[in-house]
Formats: structure tokens, sequence, C-alpha cells
């Protein structure tokens, strides 16, 4: 890959790849915005499609490789990053529990939202990815305890994720709004590079509405 | 973290951390096993619970650092040794892809394996993560189709999860065992290092059971 290479972001306003656009904002990132319009199901036609074949957003493209999986684009991103010190780096410390975290919310988290937005059992503890509810929230708030970020004093890519992660989450009553988390989400929220990305994906969003309601 | 902070590796035979054991093995890696019979339980007992409050298998604790969630633990070890060549570094043209699969396996393929073993719908698109199982599927057949591993010439961490994962799985009948699928899981499983370690991990297996059955 040439270092020049740009890199395509794949985004549809007020989805799972708000976090994404919201990283990429906070990095200071160059990019080309690529926006498909979910109200109009642009994720399911075949431009979208050939480039990611599971018709989801966050993607991805720098040079020939696509990247998709939130928790995925969010680590490659802040590692080609170094500089706006995001991602702590190979060798410190906090580089385990910094990957534990942006894994365990696809893996463990969003599966047990799943399940408790559709009223549905987990399957047997041997099976499930994630245990029970109860046990992945008490496990996200022992970390978030001590404070003011996921990883305690630094800020990384792992709270953009978890930052908006939780205020939709909490929004959608599907997570309890305790006052450890509303905290969180509010302090993760404050932050001048994540509000101008919310601002500006409010927009994108009314715009999208605004094509789906003139094509319908 | 000093450099001579030793790896403790927390694992139950014949279970997810199989899949870490076999890549400990490909690393070369120095050090502590610690087992957890789960044929007795002791994955629920407080002394584990002190390490991971999730109950679950793989995790390793590394210094202070606790790393959990299978993707994210063998992200952590490949790039701990990066002699062993299994991590495309920072920078190499096949480090997206490489974390994506990562990924993408905790995040979409064991959901649509566990709703599939449970004989349950996926969610409504906009909600789940992984779609529809024949996407998953599909999107995993294209990827595996140039070969002989999962990003072409390279094997990397990603080819010891999944060769592992699709061991299992297409041996339990989750996922289909087509020819290309089968050829590819054959081609892991052949590997030296993956070899020994399946012996091993099988000698580990029997004790277990002999240990369970010995305190019944």
């Amino acid at each position: 890959m040439s270092d020049n290479a740009r890199i395509t972001f794949f985004h549809s306003p007020h989805t799972r790849s708000s976090g994404t656009f919201a990283l990429l904002e906070e990095l200071g990132a160059d990019y080309d915005l690529h926006l498909i319009n979910m109200k109009r199901g642009e994720q399911r036609q075949p431009d979208y499609l050939a480039v990611n074949p599971m018709g989801k957003v966050p993607a991805i493209r720098h040079g020939e490789a696509l990247i998709t999986e939130q928790p995925a684009v969010m680590i490659y991103l802040a590692d080609l990053y170094p500089q706006a010190g995001l991602a702590p780096a190979i060798g410190d410390p906090l580089r385990g529990p910094y990957l534990r975290w942006l894994v365990f919310y696809g893996s463990s988290f969003e599966p047990a939202v799943v399940d408790r937005a559709m009223q549905r059992e987990p399957g047997k503890a041997a099976m499930s990815p994630y245990g029970t509810f109860e046990q992945v929230l008490a496990t996200l708030e022992a970390q978030l305890a001590p404070g003011p970020w996921l990883l305690g004093e630094r800020f990384t890519a792992a709270d953009v994720l978890w930052g908006t992660a939780l205020g939709w989450t909490t929004q959608f009553g599907l997570v309890p709004a305790t006052r450890l988390i509303q905290g969180y989400v509010e302090r993760v929220a404050a932050r001048e590079a994540m509000q101008r990305a919310a601002a500006r994906d409010a927009e994108l969003a009314a715009q999208h509405e605004a094509e789906a309601e003139a094509a319908s």
C-alpha cells in the first residue's frame, strides 16, 4: 500500500458507523466520505454489496484493503494515527485491556443487548458468548467505576466506541442509565470533537431523511 | 510492565480457549499454564471469577493486565511475538483484513452460529450484528476461496482461530463441511504446531474428565 493511499469511509448517519465517524474526527483524519442512505436501502444495493457483502457499516477501504467490523475498524484507524494518542502502542501496559474492551463490545455486549431487545434468553452457559446480561453489565460497570475513562486516566478509541454505544443503548432503554453510565456517556459526549461529529451526523441524517421522503 | 513479566494463560481443554492454546504453540511462547477444569465448574468459582468476572476462557494475565475475548487475546499475543510472523505489522497492507477477520469471528460468526444452534431467527436486519447465517457463510467462503490461507499466501494468527473454530463447528454440524471449508480445516490442522497442541489438549481433556469422575 502506498503511504498516500486514501481512506474511504462508508458511513450511514445515526447507525453503528456514527462511532467511527466520531473517531475520525477525534483523530483529525483525512478521508473521503462515502455516504450510504440506509433510509433508501442503499446498503442492500449491488454497489455497496460489492464493497461489503455483509451490507453493514462501518467499512473503510484503504488502498486495496477492506476493513469492516467496528472494533476492527477502530483498532486499525487509531493505530494509523499514533500522533493522536488514542491507541496505547504495542508494548504499552494498556494495550491488552484496550484490545479486550474493543473486542468485548462486539463479542459480548452487542449479543447481550440484541437478546435483551428481542426479549429472549441467552444460550446455555457453555455456548453463550456472554453468559448473562447482568454479568456483562456488572463487568462493564466495574471497569468504568475508577474513571474518568474506560481504561482510567487515558482517553482512548475504546471510549469513542463505548461512549457512543452506551449513549444509544441507554436512550433506547436497552441498558439502564445508572449514574455511573450516564456520567460516562456525558463526559465522552462533551468532548469538542465528539460534539462536532454529532452535529455533523445529525445534519447528514436529516439530509438522508429528506432524500428518502422525496423519493417515496 | 517489565519486559520479563510472565504470561499466565487460563485454559480449559476442548473449549474456546483451545485455539489460543494452539496459537501459543505456533508462537513458541513461554508462559505459565493455569488450568480451569470446567467439568468441575471451576470457571464459576470465586477464584476464577476474581480473574475474569465473565467466567470465560481464554484469559491471559500479563503483568497487571488482564486480557479476555479470544480475538483480543490472539491479536495481543501475535503482536507480542513479531519474530513468529503470525501478525501482519501495523503499516502492512494485510493488517486491516487481519483485524477484520479476527473481530468478525466474535462479532458476526459466533452470534450467527449460536442462533443457528438454538434454532432461532436472527434479529431484524437493522439490529442484527450479522444479517443472516447464509450471508456470513457466503462472505467467509468468498474469503477462503483463493487460499491456501484466510488472507492468501500468508499464514497468520487468524488461521489458528478460524481453523480451530471451523473444525469444531463442522464437527457439530453447525457449519456445513463444504469441500472448501473442510480442505481449509485440514490444512490448518496438519501444521506441526497445531498437531502438538491438539495432542496435548486431548491429554488435558482426558485428565480433567478423570478428575471430575473421581470427584463425583
